[in-house]
């Protein structure tokens, strides 16, 4: 900025038809609001004729009056394109519950991460039908409850749980960090664009029971990983991001379990770091990462 | 060696069912040919109770002596365990037909690094039912004969003049580099062992036609190739090399198929130096890959 | 587009001090020339204080028309501004001079790409002082022109033909693909922004003769290559692109040294890729890819 | 093996000049102390003339009986081959000292992966000059002391603590997990061959501080970690392992820093399991890992 005085960072998220004109008219908007913009992406779909575009935006710090005249500006272009859009200030931790099970390491990876401040996610609280993932929670303090899940009833007040706590808490991100249960429909259309899976993958997919049993008796050469969201086709979800790694005949079942865990810890943190940092829009059934 | 004698290389796999004193015993029979081990891998399958083992060794270059004096001091050996054991010549060339259709990609990567010499294979053949890959095989120097094929019939006449080719010619190794049409069964298992297919993989996986449309369409973040055995299973034979590519949802179809092409070309050339090299062994519905 | 007349696909790259309203700017000029932004990207960098950005822009396809209104309406937005800008129109092949030596795994690649279109370059010469790529060079149907370099003298007169044959050929990209010659400081400065070299990398740096024997003496376990611009100071240049392979004790030096080949091709091509497509901006001694 | 008494399993590794009849001279030891050849790498260096050999053996569980005999029969071997050789269980927790800084990631990644049961050690004590890493010991239940270093008296009472510790706690291994000071040329040759550093890589090399800054300033597009054995010439001690993580010009410093220690973590919490497995073995100024 031209002058000294102090700055925050915008960052601005929107999709709309495709059309002439729509970047001259946010760029106008973001002018006018007395904005400058240091980061942009932008892409246009092929598949689904909508156009998306992130931006930061630089504005001398009077967060309420630089929003306020944003909006003012905006407007009219929004009203003109039919504009989905969101303004969110640069690094705000966004309010994240986490479905745990019995497995750690999805959990420990993301809240050390928070904790070094490598992750802008704050968590309220852990929501697990199992006690392992307890310890870990209360040496990050992070707010702990269990519930098991022994038959559909409970299952059900799980879900009514899950449900009451994004509501109270002001959640904005749901991540199921090896969460093993199936979600209903009714949840999954609830967390409809809010709610991250992530599962194993392998090439060739594996369907069934003990998908690194399969891996290794098929001898594969390769495990990873997909980030997902979620939606009632399970594990079909939009894909927020994949990783693999290599492997040989050598590997035993519960090595590639550990190995593969470790990538679904670092592809889950992947995603979930790009979601807090409002890069992934929704295409249709798939996801535009900025 | 403790001479200076000039000395020949020999690569000696072998399996059997595992049990104690294997090593002692094939050691020893080099031993007694007069050979020295100077590599050596070995590898006992939990899930079959096989035992595999590759084995580098070094004589002096009288072959037929070491040769002769080997199979002679291992018959015992071989009797006792009932193993199944090859003797070949570090670095020569495999004897190698190739099945074209009207991809380039493969062939030029396999042709141009045999050229180079970094491919222990020698080629008497391509054939193609296509044109397309002509020109590059005379460049090479490689034989190369074409055959439409237009329906049943001509299908069957190809497949007859592949298992012709393959007596003639002395082939021990088939590469179906890109050759899109299905093989029969018959010819699957008389090929068995000894024919290598790539194909695109994706996680996760897309059944039917055009997969990089789909996986477009999915917003995969990697694209893959499989290297695989041919057998009658489509696609699903044991797995020799895989490797994956990053993208994104700027790609478009035409970029991610030749991306796709980029890893094909590097994980088939990968597949067929392990088999040349005799690294390739098999174990049920796995490879062992030394 | 809104119509349905045929369109023609524009790159427009630009530079300048970084400030605000200079996207509102440069998309009014597209907007007042008749143009739709299909894709962008712009970068901000705190480093020098310098501004970047690359747009995809659709315009009937009347190409003079478009070209002639967009810098009528750009002068101003360029003269504010001190913009560095150009615009091309996309897939247009970059006229691509290669200097090359024995080695043929980088030129191979290069014209293979070029042949199946997947690499928007036309190669009117390939200057060489060895005779290596010749028939590589005649298959592919590019002019192939032998200079033998054994002193000084020849050195010069080789730079000199390099010179006259970027000013008589229209030359816009200068590859030296293991072209394992020095360039003078006066060659680098007449290429500056223009010449890109490979050369390969490892962790750690070795300097000096035969790198991949001191990779093999030292154990590496990556082996790796980076394509860069050429300035003076030697295989130091701004960085365009760089991966790297895995390896193990087991790899001898020839090994590695084709492995090597392998990356350096692999990385060159991306290289090239990115340049021809108007993706790589320098900003000091650094460059921005988009 | 043939009978159903509990096993144990062993890991034989060994080391002596090459020569004809070791591999069956060992496995002779081996059949006669009643073992079973379960895996085995060897790897005959032409750089040094050395052969290297690591072998799992399965032995009826009665640990003693085995290792005696085997010692028994091994005797005229060893002896023979001026053999270099260790006899260990399978699995066995290596007794592992860390010294650490002011970094946590090392350090979390190690303690979290031991208590998980997926890295083969024990960590009796960790010894840094700050006190960052303290909670997270305390969490893992691992003995924490810390010792300032305010000048070359604390320095050379530290290292002094250092030669105590790894003396009285039996420590196999010492993990410098970011410990960022320079060892003295004393410790490091009393800890030669056991002490593995962590430190970050890049194409090219970096000297001095800030190397993530200058990396920054140069656009490198990978950055990289390497693990290796602690020698007096810094940061240039026989590598264990590497590898790198991909980045572009829009990393700020502090990102390319976070990215840093992921890969850091992996690359030595790789080395640090090669190396209680017993998978490393010393072939001068490099490397063997089995």
């Amino acid at each position: 900025m031209a002058n000294d005085l102090p700055t925050t960072q915008w960052v601005l998220t929107l999709s709309c038809i495709d059309g002439p004109g729509i970047v001259h008219a946010i760029s106008g908007a973001i002018v006018a609001a007395g904005g400058n913009i240091a980061e942009s992406q932008q892409f246009a779909s092929h598949d689904t004729g909508r156009f998306f575009m992130r931006l930061q935006v630089e504005a001398v710090a009077q967060p309420d009056t630089f929003e306020g005249r944003f909006e003012q500006a905006l407007a009219p272009v929004t009203e003109r394109y039919h504009m989905t859009w969101r303004l969110d200030t640069v690094g705000r931790p966004v309010r994240t519950l986490i479905l745990a099970s019995t497995a750690t390491h999805c959990v420990n990876d993301l809240l050390y991460r928070r904790r070094g401040g490598q992750l802008p996610i704050e968590v309220p609280l852990i929501l697990s039908n199992h006690e392992t993932v307890r310890d870990i929670a209360e040496f990050y303090d992070v707010p702990f409850e269990h519930r098991a899940i022994a038959g559909a009833d409970d299952k059900a007040a799980f879900e009514a749980r899950v449900l009451a706590a994004v509501d109270e808490l002001d959640i904005e991100l749901v991540v199921l960090a090896r969460y093993m249960q199936i979600l209903s429909p009714g949840l999954c259309e609830a967390l409809a664009g809010k709610a991250i899976n992530i599962h194993h993958s392998f090439l060739p997919g594996f369907k069934g029971a003990n998908p690194y049993k399969q891996a290794h008796q098929r001898g594969v050469k390769l495990i990873g990983a997909t980030a997902h969201f979620v939606t009632t086709d399970l594990d079909e979800g939009p894909i927020i991001e994949q990783d693999t790694i290599r492997v040989d005949h050598s590997y035993s079942v519960r090595e590639l379990t550990q190995l593969g865990q470790d990538v679904e810890a670092r592809v889950l943190r992947h995603a979930v770091r790009s979601f807090a940092e409002n890069r992934v829009l929704a295409d249709g059934d798939r996801t535009i990462i900025f």
